[in-house]
């Protein structure tokens, strides 16, 4: 038995558990066509190893954006084993997807899963923080944000100059997991920051997509 | 007081309400940036007269996808009083938007908003059923579905041919207030049905983003 107040309580809770409400989700999931099996053993293996991925509707949101956009260049930074690099990857028609990370052992895992994908030709791996090279990139078409989230901001702003005009951004985990509403961890206020900054920069136009753990999709101004 | 069994379905209830947790939704609106008045009278007024519209969100959204595929030509099918059109113009550097509807008063109404907003350069206006027009407009880079329902599978149908190579298809209300879920009424099993077609389509690729009342983003492959 609950009382009135425990019982607003616990739809509070609730409230500010979901991004998008589970069972849209689940019929969102429904929708997406069958994927390879490898595709299948990636996400499982993520399950296992609590590794954290973009899902199969944010790959695919990826995929289109690489789609609509004929990249030459996309930059990832944070590619973990290469899911995400996968969908922008089989999104291109031409140019490369340069994976970043500071651990090999994601990076080696990345490479071996795309050579699987048939996409090794579509893809360079860099070792460290992508950061410090960012002077070696030049006219970025998508640049993918999904590293440590206390970073989000210095990267954007790091490679702000490297974008080529209509560049996108695209940044991962930009509601996570629905603390930007209370602010309560350190991660929360920086993508606060760094949502805040993107959305009030006269030089992009942004939207911000409540796919799993949010989308910030932007397009600098050309 | 409630019980075990009261208390469950009232959290049931709520998790079948809505589509994105309300606050997450205030939480966007938020970050968006002030519009121009006569933005905000269109949206005062829509909620006055109990006019469907797509939010500024979503607005957002389109306009980011006008500014991401540099269209020639977009159509709309449901114009309604021109709050999507204005978003889709306002995200063009060149081309033109068509506003279809049913209803002279709504296109009139469009007409003075787009006139307001500095944009009427960019429109031309279509009394009546744009279905049996198809046929005058080729090369679409985006078509834009909101009109009734039911008509959504018809539409796309009849407008496939129409669509530039990498054309996109947008169409609104795709998550029909959650009751995709359930099929409850004619107008969520046709949304069904038109979800189900697209994303099954071999020559789309597909999204369907729970922003409001969910928007499908789906690209011609070329």
């Amino acid at each position: 038995m609950l009382n009135g107040l425990t019982f607003e309580f616990a739809m509070l809770q609730l409230i500010n558990m979901d991004i998008t409400n589970p069972d849209i989700e689940r019929y969102l999931f429904g929708l997406c066509p069958q994927e390879p099996e490898f595709i299948r053993r990636m996400e499982e293996q993520a399950r296992k190893d609590n590794f954290p991925i973009v899902d199969r509707l944010v790959g695919r949101l990826l995929m289109l954006m690489a789609r609509m956009k004929d990249p030459s260049l996309v930059v990832e930074l944070g590619s973990g084993f290469g899911y995400s690099a996968y969908w922008f990857a089989r999104g291109m028609r031409r140019g490369r997807v340069v994976l970043t990370d500071r651990d090999a052992d994601n990076l080696k895992k990345a490479r071996s899963m795309m050579d699987e994908a048939g996409l090794l030709g579509r893809a360079e791996f860099m070792e460290g923080d992508a950061m410090e090279s960012a002077g070696s990139f030049c006219d970025i078409d998508i640049l993918f944000i999904d590293m440590d989230k206390q970073s989000y901001l210095k990267a954007v702003k790091t490679f702000e100059p490297c974008l080529a005009p209509g560049g996108l951004v695209i940044a991962d985990n930009t509601l996570w997991y629905g603390k930007v509403l209370t602010g309560e961890d350190d991660n929360a206020r920086a993508i606060m920051e760094f949502n805040d900054y993107m959305f009030s920069h006269p030089g992009f136009d942004c939207s911000l997509v409540p796919l799993r753990d949010g989308v910030l999709v932007a397009m600098k101004k050309s």
